[in-house]
């Protein structure tokens, strides 16, 4: 038959896929010997029994969790249900993944009317007793019966306050009837007795706890945190130890090492004569462990060495919670810490030190994402500590902005020409024409979009703080005017916004800029020795590229050149391009845009250094270059020397259905080949130049949204054609190499006859997403939240690239190209080039580099750090 | 050394890609020894290998021309360029695959000056020798250097009316003075002088043959019929025979058999005296070839035999030209003749009965596509010999039309209501919303759209005449009149479409219903013996599946759902349940619309007397059933008892960037599980309303735009839970199946998990054609011209399937599917399943069966039985 409960000796912890993290990590101290009061494990796949059926937990089961009340009897010489001799225990979640959310504790279960009078006088300290009670009808209302904690808190305060006393004052019988108004309290919010069975008490409360993994706050982090929902939780059920005894008791909570700075030295606190959950519930001032070690000389010593041996047998910072009773101590659970970035760091290098771990094993220590804290300003905690969200949206772009808040780019512009400084820029949804003010914004906050939206996509490649989706926000533009809740922010007032966590506050929080300590470059250096992809950016303009190398970018993967347009003088000629009649229009405006592009490669060719520079042609469709409110197209139309109706006709005429699968990418460059021929010429004259004033330069030349050989051949023709004409013109030695973006489902399965005309490939895993799911990315965060809600995803494609259907298209390209041009070079460029999984992904696959966001240039170089050592591993 | 000359003795019949196919039934007819005048034939390589260079032809091959010039001096003992005994020829293009648009014959080509005045009292006949003279310069003006023949047609006028004289009365002196004054003409025209020497007319008319190859004539031709570009044309050169020396000699064209009827007898027509130029000029009114029995009743008898011979050798009707020159018969060409679609059938219908051929081969003989002629409408055709176009469109649904024309479906249904019955329907585009409209109209004409636009869609599955895309008309929907180059049509007046060539004429053109024959009948029975893939059709009511299974579909292969829902009764419930702010309004809803789709389903399963029939669920996104313009949403707004703000902004809600790739198919089930559950109960509860009349009834539920296996089993668990209630509450037998809809690049990789849950796939190759390329069907139009232009593309991946790409998912998908389920049912649902190449690959790759638009299921069956015979050969 199936086991389904555990004793603590039992496990280890390699066992937490079914005792949970909690479970498997007792059973561990148990089995090394440290001083953890009995107890068992319920297995998740006992949870995952119980939520099948979701009518009650099956009799096997239950029948094996009383064998185990058994031997915790026969272990412990109590009894539980026993008035003479009673054995209390308490009830705690563990899932496999430790994840907030989850059913909290509850302690002291085993105690009714007639055990607690007979146990207060058996311990002569009826406080201690009705106290325990009074808290087990308090959590298990709370927890197993959703009855809030306030209603008990309220009627203990009006019954001191009636009576005058404080807790300690109350005499046993007036102890009794506090939980007398406890128990009616119960009735009314229950409208049933609370159970006096302990028995009933137990299966009750792991009822909750399994039922509680299913709950909207967990489902909500399972999902946030790509955490499967297939997993279940566990449950502990653990004799109780009292911290509540008197002053010779107590419970605290500690780290082995600082979280926040990684320190070596002990961090936490305690509480004399409490249980754990007073600690937590920040009623009472808890002391620093420091004081512990004049107050409970022995207890400290012997917690301070169970911390060494628990560092030395986990080989990582640990989280433990404690507790001393009557002076002896208990120790109720460890796990690995959670810590910010640059403890992580600092943790990492110092084991290295202490020779506690390899070098290896602190590479793949450090959470790749944790390093994004370092990147970006953050939100003084103390002034955050006195804040309350009052909204919250996606956490689009990282980092933490404040500002005077603005509703269009003209508005924060003119302020900002005023002087001044903090501004966010409040959009519906931002489009292309808003980059100048995205560029001067210190944050960004949309209504509509997801993590990929054009808003999203574009902070995080400009660093910049980003809120997106937050629909909780009503936008009146023509009042300039916010409302949430009952709240309202207009222009110009104060707003703060959390790109870590999508919270959005009301009011000024001052943020502190990061700081890149030596720890930090000494681990990313240590990482860079094991790295076998090579890291690129994405980057539109020098001043990106010169950010992607300080986080030591290898050259530029993708280089936008649309982006290069987005500036007033320039988007003008660009306008006369797209609206031009004819072919020598067309002609006349490219020739003006051409200085521009040119100047613009020469400063980016110049800040790489001889690395390589990929330069994706304009890629998106022409409309989007073009305004769609009357006013500016009759501003657009004077400037132009145009009729309305006739630029009104030409607008018109370029709107598509699916843009996205419209006329953009290098089926422009087909209908108007002199576009290829202009950016060929920008990109070949500036590496000339360049090349002339002594540095070297690599350009690479990308074609975007291939679908067929011909069509790849046609372009590569005008391209090699104007190059080399250059080139020979100049009498000058220049290398460039042509290749293609993939990012068309058709360009993967053709990739062998592609690798024959293109000497590199980068796949633009954006747009195959899009296509190769149908999910349009600006249209799919509102439908994808029902994906979520009901379990059909677990992550987003969009976030993590789809190893199945697009990777394995990625995979079936990379075999076909290397067949045919086996020295082929290959990367990836869109948003999963910065994201580590993915990068993982890339390293498995056979990729040579990865390129993401300047901002995430650091986490790829770790991820890619990771994922070689785990190659290595694995071969 | 390569050859690239042969003698028509070198040659026969098979050689069509090297000697084309005029050269190569030249050599097959001399072969058999048949009077054909000696020639040789240049190579299409030698055309391939000119176009290469582009200046002259290579030096080789001219001399291997003048060698075989040698040749034919001394097979006719006449020397070429020598006055006392002229060796004259005919050049004339021959491509591997006969095209209309290549370059016309030059005749006479050999004749100067001096070899006239010579050759003139040789013969004894001066009109004879200067009307080839006149003849020559004439053609090779127009043919070699441009000069539109008109110049000197008028010229020729002139002189008549001048001198007052007929062409029979000038005296060689006056023939002379025409020669010089066409000479002077030539010189005018051209800036250089007529040459005289016969090596030089040659030469450079071979060169303007090879160049015609690339005229945009041709080009656009082989797109339109997928010719490749690569073949290149070959040249005809042969000694001249004279058709007019004199009444004892003629030419003529005929058919073995009657090309448009069928009729197993000679079809033709000549003229006496005369080069065979002047039967197509039409300037003299032929004679039929009846009368030359009496006229040359030995030439008639020979010509009679050798149209046997010829028959008994090809096996096929063929279609000729000769030349009589003073009573001997020569041949000139001969081919397979171009035919009707009655004519191919009766043709090869007989062609068994006489023994010539086999049934298979008879199948294999009739062109799918000539079918669709005997489904549709045409215009009468002396009507139509008075038209000329005003506008030409994209011919995207066959049949003519004509009618008065109307801008709107609410003009068009009030000019019904008044008793109006000859209705065009002109939109710049169609929406769902003009079904209505397109329901009752004769024929539909849009300025936007391509072949595959909802335009061009729904027409083809409605059989009614489509015109797409025709851009040279110009609407003014606010004055309701067209205007096309000076032109005006106003609403109300006659136009006539004709939607097999996308020609438009203004005024009213009689149509003729289309007649089945019994031989039509008796073709398509035995084409069904032979058949393995069976023919469904996509239907979305009883009148449309009706006249499928008339042409003979066995079952319905696609029924859109949401066809069934612009109906203004049901749109409103429908709107009603778009605009619900509850689960309970959306329900409320929901249920009023399950009357009519229960009701729709019954028609429908009735139809099809147990035949399968796919029901797909709800496919479009929502907004598409919303109205667009203000009026509209007012109006809908008050009949909703809405505020119009709240209609507008539910709208604007629903507003996509990428509809296509948005909000819709499956995705609206897992957002709404109600509509499923809606679409559940009718399908099932109509299936056993009919099974209770005692009919057999076997529904297919489809689920559209499946991505994930998660997501098919979640709806699939709500479709068989909501099914299995309803069929066990009724106590009844009854099967049903559930499937997927194959259209997505990601079903395609992962259809082993879909084939776990799916019972069928059908393929919906339209969707998975634009994801797999990233092509907007709506927008492509605008594009894909350039890249047929640019040789890019050869053909519309929308009409065709795309083998390389799409077909290679399709092929993926079947053989992953039939590893998991290798029962499963397999069909093709996109416009692919009625296009006779791609039903080959259908056939090819395994599928069971393809649905097609009711029209085109003969054309499907026809293609498939093709198919099966051609496989059949291959094993």
């Amino acid at each position: 038959m199936k086991k389904y409960v555990y004793d603590f000796n039992e496990g280890n912890k390699d066992m937490r896929n079914i005792l949970g993290g909690k479970g498997a990590n007792l059973a561990e101290m148990t089995n090394i010997g440290l001083p953890v009061p009995s107890g068992f494990t319920i297995s998740t796949e006992a949870c995952l029994e119980y939520l099948k059926n979701k009518t009650e937990i099956p009799d096997n089961i239950t029948n094996e969790i009383f064998n185990h009340i058994k031997i915790l009897e026969e272990k412990t010489g109590k009894l539980f249900g026993n008035k003479d001799n009673p054995l209390l225990v308490s009830v705690r979640s563990g899932a496999p993944i430790s994840m907030p959310g989850m059913m909290d504790s509850i302690l002291n279960i085993g105690l009714n009317d007639e055990i607690a009078e007979s146990f207060s006088k058996q311990t002569n300290n009826p406080h201690f007793v009705y106290d325990s009670y009074r808290r087990l009808i308090q959590m298990f209302s709370d927890v197993v019966k959703g009855v809030p904690k306030s209603n008990f808190e309220c009627l203990f305060e009006q019954i001191k306050k009636t009576r005058g006393k404080e807790e300690f004052e109350f005499t046993e019988e007036e102890l009794k009837g506090i939980i007398k108004l406890y128990k009616d309290e119960y009735f009314e919010s229950t409208k049933e007795q609370f159970p006096e069975n302990p028995y009933t008490q137990l299966i009750e409360t792991v009822e909750a706890v399994f039922l509680s993994w299913n709950n909207d706050r967990a489902i909500t982090y399972r999902k946030l945190n790509d955490i499967s929902n297939d997993l279940g939780t566990a449950v502990n059920v653990q004799t109780m130890v009292y911290g509540n005894l008197g002053e010779n008791s107590g419970t605290g909570v500690a780290f082995t090492r600082n979280p926040a700075t990684g320190e070596n030295k002990l961090f936490g606190e305690y509480l004399i004569n409490a249980q754990g959950e007073d600690v937590v519930a920040g009623i009472r001032t808890p002391e620093s462990i420091d004081t512990l070690k004049e107050v409970m000389p022995d207890c400290y010593k012997e917690f301070e060495s169970i911390c060494k041996i628990l560092e030395n047998h986990y080989k990582d910072m640990q989280d433990m919670e404690f507790t001393i009773q009557n002076g002896k101590l208990y120790m109720l659970q460890t796990r690995n810490a959670k810590r910010t970035g640059s403890s992580a760091i600092k943790v990492a290098l110092d084991m290295i030190n202490e020779g506690l771990i390899t070098k290896e094993e602190a590479i793949l220590r450090v959470e790749p994402n944790l390093l994004e804290q370092l990147l970006h300003p953050t939100f003084d905690q103390d002034e955050l500590n006195n804040q309350v969200p009052v909204a919250k949206g996606l956490p689009a772009s990282p980092g933490c902005a404040t500002g005077k808040l603005f509703f269009n780019v003209k508005d924060l512009k003119e302020a900002k020409d005023k002087g001044e400084k903090d501004l966010i820029l409040i959009r519906i949804e931002t489009s292309p024409e808003d980059i100048d003010g995205m560029q001067i914004a210190n944050g960004i906050l949309t209504i509509r979009g997801g993590m990929t939206s054009h808003a999203a996509v574009v902070a995080r490649g400009m660093g910049t703080c980003c809120v997106s989706g937050c629909s909780d926000i009503v936008v009146d533009e023509a009042n300039k005017v916010i409302k949430v809740n009952d709240l309202e922010v207009h222009e110009g007032e104060y707003i703060s916004l959390d790109g870590n966590t999508g919270n959005v506050y009301i009011g000024k929080i001052d943020t502190k800029e990061p700081e890149i300590s030596g720890d930090f470059k000494t681990f990313m250096d240590l990482a860079d020795t094991y790295r076998k992809l090579r890291v690129r950016a994405n980057a539109d303009n020098p001043k990106d590229a010169n950010t992607a190398r300080k986080f030591g970018s290898e050259g530029i993967g993708l280089c936008r050149t649309e982006h290069m347009f987005f500036n007033p003088e320039r988007i003008f000629e660009f306008r006369k391009m797209i609206v031009a009649d004819t072919e020598e229009q067309r002609q006349n405006a490219l020739n003006n845009i051409l200085p521009y592009q040119r100047s613009d490669f020469e400063a980016l060719f110049e800040s790489q250094e001889g690395d390589p520079v990929i330069i994706r042609y304009l890629d998106p469709p022409l409309h989007e270059f073009l305004p769609k409110k009357e006013e500016e197209i009759k501003e657009l139309a004077t400037s132009l020397n145009m009729s309305y109706e006739s630029l009104k006709e030409r607008i018109d005429d370029l709107k598509e259905f699916n843009p996205m699968m419209g006329h953009r990418g290098c089926r422009l460059d087909i209908t108007y080949p002199e576009i290829a021929v202009m950016q060929t010429k920008a990109v070949i004259e500036a590496a000339i130049n360049v090349t002339k004033k002594g540095l070297k330069v690599k350009p690479e030349i990308m074609i975007p949204l291939i679908v067929d050989e011909k069509e790849l051949k046609f372009i590569k023709d005008i391209i090699t054609n104007t190059a080399d004409k250059i080139i020979k013109e100049n009498n000058i030695e220049l290398e460039y190499m042509v290749g293609t973006m993939i990012e068309v489902p058709r360009a993967t399965l053709i990739a062998d006859k592609l690798a024959k005309h293109a000497q590199f490939f980068s796949f633009g895993t954006n747009d195959l997403t899009q296509l190769t799911y149908g999910f349009s990315r600006d249209d799919a965060s509102k439908f994808l939240k029902d994906y979520y809600d009901k379990n059909i995803f677990e992550s987003d494609p969009f976030a993590k690239i789809d190893r199945e259907g697009v990777g394995r298209l990625v995979y079936m390209a990379i075999r076909k190209a290397k067949q045919i041009r086996n020295n082929i070079e290959l990367g990836i460029c869109g948003e999963h080039g910065g994201e580590p999984s993915s990068i993982n992904f890339c390293q498995l696959i056979g990729l040579d580099y990865v390129s993401c966001s300047p901002y995430r240039v650091p986490i790829a170089r770790l991820a890619a750090a990771q994922a070689a050592i785990k190659a290595k591993k694995n071969k």
